[in-house]
């Protein structure tokens, strides 16, 4: 059983990598820079995403793409900032793919936008596995999760960019050790940033969107 | 190509359905307790159990099964306490099936044991979904979380008989709502049990425990 698990897994994934380069292929041609928000459930994805969007909402157009498997309450919070939103429903499914982020953007008024963001399902496994086609992936990291999730969970901290670090005003309360995720996490993907932020103390967004307003750029 | 993914999903399903049975009747015939423990990334899972077997580890023979995609750390730790440990690494797999179960009993000294524990993989989505022959399956919520994860992701909390809310001493820096888990959590599953606790200061764990050891008599 579980070869042959694996075999329908690489079918799936050889059929994202196409649908992802489709994906690329149409926000190029629209001038869209598409950026895939990944975490564990509770990290803090939509608090983060709201408050970067209050930040650079004056110099980019943004629209979200809200993956969740149930319900649809984040998409009502973006909804309620002004933004184009597209909620999916993934109805039991532990991901976004390349397909259906496809069907997220027919839905989007691609030609008034400038970046595109993808809240995806709170998941630290399967999201890394999928490719959706965007330019850059991050993930959030929360303090309370601890240092040692990217012993566990490795993937996740190969294929992003940077690691948000949220809810900084709480690290007085827990055994979150910086250095060990630095050299944990540098010894599988060098180049991966380390932001620590707060929403709720502002500490470190300054620096946070800094970086991520070169990334749209 | 979603028709298709959700297919093959089912085929998967039915499959683990039989091997589920087969864990069930040999676990039944050798009189072990199996005892599924589920969570998202970082929410305390091996805090927790560990805490569990030094209060009961003088009535019940315990082993565990640590279901870990690439690290053996929690193995480790399990093993650190003199008790039998299986260590299945998933290899990028985001969750435990019954076929994989069987061959983790296959190495465990089950005539010695009266309950075998499975810390399963740190994902709220795909374990709920895949039955691994266990009599009780559980899940943590760590406060950090938040009290809405039972709207987004339902099925963990409509498959499990308790749900413990660890950390909670940290709840006075949170904004964490009972009341709302409750009545969310208590619309999807009628008897689902809810257990606030803290290993940290032991709030809470005498109830848990004395729950624990009715399910295991």
């Amino acid at each position: 059983m579980d070869i042959e698990y694996i075999d329908l897994k690489e079918c799936i994934l050889a059929e994202n990598e196409g649908d992802a380069q489709e994906v690329r292929d149409l926000l190029k041609e629209k001038n869209v820079i598409l950026w895939n928000v990944m975490s564990s459930p509770g990290s803090g994805k939509t608090t983060f995403i709201t408050d970067v969007i209050k930040r650079l909402g004056s110099q980019f157009r943004f629209g979200v793409i809200e993956a969740d498997i149930e319900s649809t309450v984040d998409a009502e919070k973006m909804h309620a900032l002004g933004i184009p939103t597209v909620q999916l429903r993934t109805g039991g499914g532990c991901h976004l793919d390349a397909a259906m982020t496809m069907e997220a953007l027919a839905k989007m008024p691609l030609d008034d936008l400038d970046v595109l963001i993808i809240e995806n399902v709170g998941n630290l496994v399967c999201p890394a596995e999928f490719d959706v086609g965007a330019n850059i992936a991050t993930m959030l990291l929360s303090i309370p999760e601890g240092d040692d999730k990217c012993i566990k969970y490795p993937l996740m901290f190969t294929v992003t960019k940077a690691v948000f670090v949220t809810k900084m005003d709480v690290a007085p309360y827990f055994d979150f050790n910086f250095e060990a995720l630095e050299k944990n996490s540098h010894r599988l993907n060098n180049d991966l940033r380390i932001f620590p932020v707060s929403v709720k103390t502002g500490e470190g967004m300054d620096e946070a969107v800094e970086w991520l307003k070169q990334q749209f750029n």
